[in-house]
C-alpha cells in the first residue's frame, strides 16, 4: 500500500528538445507535489492504424534520447518494446520493459524479456479478462524473474469503442503484482477516425479518480505541450497544464484508498 | 455539488419487522455519519430469473410496511413500479417512484409515472448507452415533470456479465438530472447461476469509491441483515456491519471530489 | 425439421389500405412459393426512442384491421402486447401474442399470456445468454401453455448496436421450442440516430440466409411498400419488390438445412 | 463468385507422420467432391494460454514437413509468422503467408509479410471493426503486393468468448479482397480453460453453413484424426470422420450463395 507511482511522458519520441522540456516539467511537478515519477515515450509506434501514421525516431535514435532524460533528470524510464531483437539494447537504459497490450500472449516475447532481468511492465490485451493475466505472469515468472506490472488500459467494447472494467484492478492485484492503470490509452476509441485512433480526453481524470479510488499503484499518463498537434495519440494525451490540479485531487484520494477500512 | 445522498434498504421487504430493523439501522448510522438516507425496498419483484422465486409481499401489504418505515423513522421512501397500474398508490406513499432498467423505453410508463408528479428515478437499460437516456428524460419531462434521477447499474457485457463503464456517469450528468450509482445491482450476474441471478458482492466497495471519486449525486445499496440468507439478491447485497467502514471512506473521497479542480 | 415459415408484415399500422395491400402480396407471394405465412403488424410502438415518435392506431382499432386482414386473406395473426390489460382483447383476434424483448423477464406478463391459451412468441432480450431462454419457457410452461416460439432478435454489443450470436439459434432449439429468427430487428442501430433508431436494410439478405442454413423453423421480416417513407422501422424494413428473389435463396437453402447430413 | 476453397489442416504439426496422414486424407475427399484445397499446418504457436502449452516442432523442422506435404500431395501450403525474420525462410515453402489475429496491427510484420511478393492472409483481430481491416490491407498494399486475404474468426463478446458477427463477411468483402471464415477458431472460448482456450466443436457446421450461406471465397478449419488428444485446439478442431457430410451440405449452400439473387 505504498503511496501511487505516476508513470508520464509524451506518446512518442517526436524530438530531442520536446522530450526534454516534457521530463523537466514532470520532475519539477512531481518533486513539487511528493509523488514518484517514471518517465514513459516510445521511440517507435509498431501498430498505428495507417501505414502512413508518424512512428517516432526509431529506436537507436530514441534510446539515446531517452538516456539524456535519465542523465538529466535521474528518471527512471519506461518504455515498449515490439521485437525479441529489441530487449537488449533496450535492457540497457530503461529501468522498465513494457510489453504491448497486442502483444501480451506473445510467449517468446514475454519470456525473452523476463530473461533480461528488468521490471516488466504488461499490458492486458483488449481481448483479455483480468484473470487471464495470471498466465502472462506466469510466462515472465518461468524465467525467474517476478518484477512485474501488470496495466489496465480497456477491454473491447463492441467496435471502435474501450470499456474500463473497474474490478479488473482488483482482480489483477490478486496476483500479488502491482497494478497500473492507463488512463489515456483506455479513452481511445481504436480506429475510430477511420485510418487512426481517436480519443476522449475529457474523461482521463474521471476515470484516473476513479481507479485511484480503487486502489491502484500507478497511474499512467499521455500528456504533451500541445495535444492537438500531439504526432501520436493527440485525442488522449493531457495538456501539461491540467497536470497539477488533476494530482492534487488524485494524492488525496489515494492517501484515502491507501488506508481504506471499507472492502 | 450537494453532498451525496444514500439510497439504501433490502432488495425485497421480506417482512415488516426486518424492514423495520434494517431502517432503524440505516437511520442511525447515517445521522451519526450526517449522511442523507433515501430508504429503498421492493414490495414486488417483478422480473426474477424464474417463476419460482420469491417476490414480496405484493404492493398493498408492500405500501402499507413502507408507510410505516416513513412515520416512525421520518425516511424519504423509494420503491420500483412495474405497471402503471401501481403509479397512482405507490405515489400515495413513496417519494420518488422507480423505473426498473427493463422498462426504461417503456414509453407510457414513464409519462404516467412523470404525471403522477413525484421525483421520478430512471434506471440505465442494460441495453442503452449513456446518451440514450436524453430520451427517457424528454419522455417524462413531456409531462411537465423535470424532477428526474438517472442511475447506472451496468450494461450488458458478453453473457451473463455486467461491465460499469464509469464515464456514463460523466455523460448522463450532462443532461443537467442528478445521477445515481447503483452498486449492486451493477455487480449482479444476470442468470449468472442459471435460474437466478448470481452476484459478486465484492466489489461494491471498490465500484463505489471509483464512482464517487467521479463526482455522482446518489449512492445505492441493497444491505441486508445476513445477505447469505436474503430471499432476493444475497449474492449482490452488503452486510450492515460493513456499512460504516465503507462509507467513512466514500464521504471523503466525496468531499475531494466535489470540490474537484481537475477536469 | 418442418418447412419455414414466414413471418411478415409492416412494423406499424399506418393504416387500413396500406396494411391490406401489404398482406395481399405477402399472400399471393408466399402462395406462389409455396411457404407458410403469418401476417405481422403491431397496433402499438410501446417503446420507441422518443415521445415525440409515431405508434400506431392503438389498440382496438389496430385489432379491427388485423381482424379484417384475416378474414380477407385467412390468415394466421401475430402481433405483439406490452401490458396484461392487453392479453384478453389480443386473443381474441391474434393467433399467435408476442412479448417484446425488453419485457421478456417480466413474470407477470409471460404468465398472463401463457394463461390466454394462444401460441406465445418470446423475442430474447437484448440483454439475455440463449440459454437463459429457459425461464422465459418455465414461466410460460407453468400455466400449462407449451405452445412456445423464441425469437433471436440479436444481444447487445457495446453501444447502440446489436450482433446476432447465431450459436444462439441451436442453443434455444434445445429447450425444443420452435426457434424464429428476426432479422429486421437484428440490424437495427438502437438509438443509433439520436432520437431514433437506426438500422441496415442490407444486411437483412445475408444474415436471413445464414440463420435459414444453421436451420431455423421461421423468419421475421419487416417488409413495406416504401420503407423509405415508412413511419416505424423504415431503415431495417425490406422493400416488397426485394421479397421474391430473396426468398428463392432462402428456400433452397432451407431444403439443405433441413435435410442435412453434418453436424 | 468461384467456388468455395477450402483451407484445412491441424491445428499444429504435432508429427511427420501425423501431418502426411491428415493431409493424404484431406487430399483424397476434396478431390471426390471437387473442391479446392489448401494445407494449413502450424509449426509454432506462439501465443499459447501457458507458458508449459505445446508449440510445435519449430520453424526448421515444420517447414521441412510441410515441403514434404507439398511434394507428396501437390498440396498448396498455409501457415502463420509470427516475427519478421520468419518471413524469408517461410515464403520458401509457403504459398499463402498467415498474420495471426494479435499481430493484425503489427505494421512492420504486414509490411516486410507483403514483401514477399506471397499472398497474404491477414486474420481480424478479435479487437477489430470489420472496416477496420481497410489499414491492414493498406499496409500491405503498400509494398505494391495486392495479393490479400482477409479471414474473420471471432470478435471479443465479453470475457472467454467470441461472437462472429456474420455482417462482417460482407463488410470485409467491400475491400475486394477474397474473405475466408475461419469456423474452427471462431468457436474458442479463450481462456475459457484457466491455463488453455476451450472450445465448441458442436457449432462448427452450423457457422460454417451460416457463413457459406452469405457468400465467401474460403472455409478455414482445423481438422485431426482424434481431436480429444490433440496437442493444440482439440476442443474446437473437427474429426476427420465428419468432414464428408459436412462439406456436401456446405458445396450445395455456396452454390446457391454464389448464383444467389437477392440482397
Amino acid at each position: 500500500n505504498r503511496p501511487l507511482v505516476l508513470i508520464a511522458g509524451p506518446c512518442a519520441i517526436e524530438d530531442e528538445a520536446l522530450t526534454l522540456r516534457i521530463a523537466a516539467f514532470l520532475k519539477e511537478l512531481t518533486t513539487e507535489l511528493g509523488i514518484g515519477l517514471v518517465f514513459k515515450a516510445s521511440y517507435d509506434k509498431a501498430n498505428r492504424t495507417s501505414v502512413t501514421s508518424f512512428r517516432g525516431p526509431g529506436m537507436t535514435e530514441g534510446l539515446r534520447i531517452l538516456a539524456k532524460v535519465k542523465a538529466e533528470f535521474d528518471l527512471p524510464l519506461i518504455s515498449d518494446i515490439h521485437d525479441i531483437s529489441q530487449i537488449a539494447p533496450a535492457a540497457e537504459v530503461l529501468d522498465i520493459i513494457q510489453i504491448p497490450a497486442f502483444l501480451s500472449r506473445q510467449t517468446d516475447l514475454l519470456v525473452a524479456a523476463g530473461e533480461s532481468g528488468k521490471i516488466i511492465n504488461v499490458k492486458k490485451g483488449q481481448f483479455l479478462a483480468p484473470w487471464d493475466m495470471k498466465n502472462a505472469v506466469g510466462k515472465i515468472e518461468s524465467t525467474g524473474n517476478d518484477r512485474i506490472l501488470l496495466t489496465e488500459r480497456g477491454a473491447s467494447f463492441g467496435y471502435n469503442n474501450l470499456v474500463v472494467d473497474m474490478r479488473s484492478l482488483v482482480i489483477m492485484r490478486e496476483t500479488g503484482c502491482p497494478v497500473i492503470f492507463d488512463a489515456t490509452h483506455a479513452v481511445q476509441l481504436p480506429g475510430g477516425a477511420g485510418t487512426a485512433s481517436s480519443g476522449q480526453r475529457q474523461y482521463v481524470g474521471a476515470l484516473s479518480r476513479a481507479a485511484v479510488a480503487i486502489g491502484i499503484d500507478g497511474l499512467f499518463w499521455e500528456v504533451h505541450e500541445n495535444p492537438d498537434k500531439a504526432l501520436c495519440d493527440g485525442p488522449n494525451s493531457l495538456p501539461l497544464q491540467d497536470l497539477k490540479g488533476m494530482l492534487q485531487d488524485i494524492l488525496a484520494i489515494d492517501a484515502i484508498a491507501k488506508g481504506h477500512n471499507g472492502n
